[in-house]
């Protein structure tokens, strides 16, 4: 399919988006008029700037209020209509968006609408353009799609079609089926958005918080199947409106759009049938991830790390044959300390390794869908690593799982302990901290690389505001990725000050883990009496069950029978460690204890961490 | 009236919430449980802290989920209830928040639901504790405060009160004269919080959007004046969930909280005739300002901005006698050019002052409002000035109105010119750039104070995102300040690279400023020829008026018959000049004409001021 978006997505000016656009890979824009009004550059600027880009101009708009109008009205749409006719000439642009009268239709007729699309249709003609009619969520009659194509069919005139938009027609919960019983011909164009599942005005819904497909809860495969069994075959062309998306930078907003297209077009092609002549082309398939290969902390000084992983009960696989690079295992939890390249970073999350049925294949879906690479120095003997950058900058990397037992690359560290068995056994989950900005880009990067789907998503107090949360995961639970916004005000503060990340342990005794570590001194973040008075008087938990976890600070959810016990240390740089067990199938995160945590963590930052201590 | 606040409004930990509030003037406050629950101090501590701060700890809240339903589950209520009670006692708590019940609710049978509140009543009763029951907007079965009170009734308890939460009633639509009908005595607890007019799900809009008094769209006077005529003499206490109020500094929201109330008061004060025992005290009296006594620029160096006032026609007034300050007029314009204490300060609007008929009573006002003031230093026969700083940091000042003529103050400047009369008349409006988190607080800061109202409201694209602007106005619209909030990310990058201000000055003829100004060569923003064709599309102006505008960088408005002109000059450090026309009554701001102006300023930062030159 070719692809377009419309200048209104992006941020800056129309010839900075048209450079993004071309960069990114689009065949085509969408030109907003607004854009084209506030440009230095002429019309036949813009046309040869796009020319030499190689972007098509697709559509022009839009032309508003047109239809159901008294005659008067009419004459002066007509007049309004034919200076962009002659505009559009300028640019070379051959299709204008016609969207279904808001403000000034007073006739509720279909016959007058369809009348008043013809003269105007026979007007763009002389002018070589054709209009493209859109109901509009919020049309003052004409507000379903069905509707406005009962009316171009009336109007029965060449230069007059439609235009659909996924947004206008999924928010007002509009069967899209219906789609499939216009001629594909007289579908001029499509335009796509995703949205969250709001109850919101749907105009505000439509202004602010459009997504790109894959970002929301709209059924856009489904919607595209439908457009494309109509017989469409014009460009799939995306209409953002995102607050957020307007502000973000140009280039890396455009690479994102065009991901979400790659991803839309690989669910359409595997959704359905629909033949060689649609020829929508799958990404090179990959299964989700099977496991956590590694996580990377990085800093400088990394001794404060190194204290934690010891005392926990980690052990020390040793130091990289040809880097400042060291190994810590327990279970299959393997944590790779990192102080290359390192200088003045405070201990950090810096990378996360998945393991994959089929690296090679990995690889090139991540070409396939535009992901920024990272370089990984290697050596002869050294296996390869292939990563790319997720939008809030860790480097997510993937390699051929093992058969069994540990992957290969273990054995380039040397001079290391033995691995031993004890209740830790693997990565249960890894936090990483957002960006405001980043947060939805980040769910199509999950979504479309690696397969994860949005398990949940929450908010959580915190002493300096709300925490947004999303939780990525794989379809059997092997990969958790829960991705937190901090409050702006903080986060403004930098990474040093804000959110910390952190990564959870699995463990098949947590008490045990907390009292070990408790023995050899681990700092623990403390958590308050008042929580386990609370827990007392909320849950029927024996009195001694409680003391113990208030004496090793375990926090305690529960979900029907199932349970979680979780505790913490206290955050070094900007990470923390998490340990945890599941019981009875639990699947959450605990987030009941995370404004405590995230209380207790603010109050350990101004009084210094506190710590537990060696028994006397 | 006493005040309280629920600590949930607020960031931070329990104690440094306390210490704000009473800070800030609170007689009391809220405890919001999970704020005691991840506490590190015993409820003992609380307690102790609170009577040292002469804080009362007015609530507990909240208690959930309670009533309608069935026998197992209330047995597990009332052992979770009397754990509270327990808990209460040691914080030395009487009233408690019981929320109608949400989740688990079976019965809808008021019956039943009153038999259960009466046994909550009676062991609350063995506490010392009284129960405040609420219905939520969202109640499983009860969400009208109407049916709440029935079943109070038939509770008939007299431990068992009703709690009134201004959000839960107005938000529903409910009439909120029904609160007179309920005797006083059963109104144990009254929490107010406004809100904006949304169309957005109850839950979200409660939980994210709420607002203090005087800054939403509820008629927060009109429903207090019901509550103290049903007879109730307990605290007005402000329960506000709003993403930025959590996040905020919690010494300035607590102030900022505090004035609404005290707006509050004044207003149910002025509106109703409540005798003595309601205790509301009006605010010394200020009516709205009469006029701009004059805008301040400051700068290290503001030779740029004198540049400007130079070619744009203002007449030097001369350098004030005991600081580095000098003064620009045309009409009753004022413009005061400070370079004191402006060390590595570029031009920004640093001050602004208004002519009031009462400059002592604002005075006193300011004091009563909590308003942070202003020190400006005065020597013996200058005219004294008093002002507070806005939210956003601009000072505002205040003086009293001259009777004719110019102020007093004038004459403290020297070795100036004479004043000449010409086409620039006065001052329009100030537009000033707000932070985000600083937005509703700055429209409570202009409405207490100064009696302005919001006029209008509405969204600008601009190339980096969207500005929220919102116009503040006195009645008689002699004042018009629009507030503006830059998208975040410019917003990060600080006020220099940011969203300017500007201060638009009025003219009787703005084609003959700007011919003149061009004259003398001043800088003005260049407007693309694209914005002119599309004007010449969209209205019937004669092709010679609209080549006037081209020539002079005129952009043009029109609401029905009413004009509007405007033209503006190059941003010199963090401040633009507009010089606008109205004709016809025209009331707005060429809203429409903001996208093309910001686009035009990223344009003119990126390739340098495009300098319009003097003709040849």
């Amino acid at each position: 399919m070719r692809t377009s978006i419309a200048t209104v997505c992006l941020s800056g000016t129309l010839a900075s988006k048209l450079h993004a656009c071309a960069s990114a890979g689009f065949d085509g824009v969408e030109i907003f008029e607004p854009d084209l009004v506030a440009a230095p550059e002429s019309p036949e600027e813009i046309r040869a700037l796009a020319g030499r880009l190689g972007l098509t101009l697709d559509l022009y708009q839009p032309l508003r209020d047109v239809e159901g109008v008294d005659e008067e009205q009419f004459a002066a749409v007509l007049r309004r209509a034919e200076a962009k006719f002659a505009l559009m000439r300028r640019l070379g642009m051959d299709l204008v968006l016609c969207c279904s009268n808001v403000s000034t239709a007073t006739i509720d007729d279909d016959d007058v609408s369809a009348a008043q699309l013809r003269r105007l249709g026979e007007l763009a003609q002389r002018y070589g353009v054709r209009i493209a009619y859109e109901a509009l969520a919020w049309g003052r009659f004409v507000s379903d799609y069905r509707r406005a194509w009962e009316i171009v069919r009336r109007a029965g005139h060449p230069a007059v079609g439609m235009c659909l938009d996924s947004f206008h027609i999924l928010s007002r919960g509009y069967d899209p089926v219906g789609i499939e019983r216009i001629p594909g011909d007289r579908i001029f164009f499509v335009q796509l958005a995703d949205a969250p599942l709001l109850s919101l005005d749907v105009l505000s819904w439509s202004r602010h918080h459009r997504l790109f497909p894959g970002e929301g809860g709209f059924d856009l495969v489904g919607f595209t199947g439908h457009v494309l069994r109509a017989g469409y075959r014009g460009p799939l062309s995306l209409e953002v409106f995102n607050d957020t998306f307007r502000q973000t930078d140009v280039e890396a907003t455009a690479r994102h759009a065009r991901r979400s297209l790659r991803w839309l077009e690989d669910g359409v092609a595997r959704a359905d049938d629909l033949g060689e002549s649609a020829s929508v082309a799958m990404l090179s398939d990959s299964a989700a991830p099977s496991g956590v290969d590694f996580v990377e902390l990085k800093a400088e000084d990394a001794s404060a790390v190194e204290a934690v992983l010891v005392a926990a009960g980690f052990t020390a696989r040793g130091h990289h044959r040809t880097k400042p690079v060291a190994l810590w295992t327990a279970g299959s939890a393997r944590v790779v300390v990192n102080e290359q390249h390192a200088r003045g970073l405070a201990p950090h999350l810096a990378a996360v390794g998945f393991e994959v049925d089929d690296a090679d294949a990995m690889t090139r879906r991540a070409d396939e869908l535009l992901a920024p690479r990272v370089h990984r120095r290697t050596y002869a003997a050294e296996q390869r690593l292939d990563g790319a950058v997720a939008p809030d900058g860790t480097e997510v990397f993937w390699s051929q799982a093992p058969d069994a037992g540990e992957p290969d690359w273990v054995a380039e560290f040397e001079h290391g302990e033995e691995p031993v068995t004890g209740p830790i056994v693997g990565v249960d989950h890894v936090s990483l901290t957002q960006p405001w900005q980043v947060f939805d880009e980040a769910t199509l990067f999950y979504t479309s690389m690696f397969g994860l789907h949005e398990e949940s998503s929450t908010e959580v107090a915190s002493p300096s505001g709300l925490v947004r949360s999303r939780v990525m995961a794989s379809p059997d639970g092997r990969i958790r990725i829960p991705l937190n916004v901090a409050p702006p005000i903080i986060a403004q503060r930098g990474a040093q000050s804000g959110l910390p990340q952190h990564v959870a342990f699995a463990c098949t005794d947590v008490v045990a883990v907390a009292q070990q570590a408790r023995t050899r001194g681990l700092v623990l973040l403390r958590i308050p009496d008042n929580y386990y008075a609370d827990l007392a008087a909320r849950t029927d938990l024996p009195e001694e069950r409680i003391a113990l976890f208030r004496s090793l600070g375990i926090v305690y959810d529960r979900a029907g029978d199932a349970e979680y016990l979780q505790f913490y240390t206290s955050t070094i740089g900007q990470v923390f460690f998490e340990f945890v067990e599941r019981c009875g199938g639990y699947d959450g995160y605990g987030a009941g204890n995370a404004p405590v945590r995230l209380t207790a963590q603010g109050v350990q930052d101004s009084h210094e961490a506190v710590r537990v201590g060696t028994p006397g």
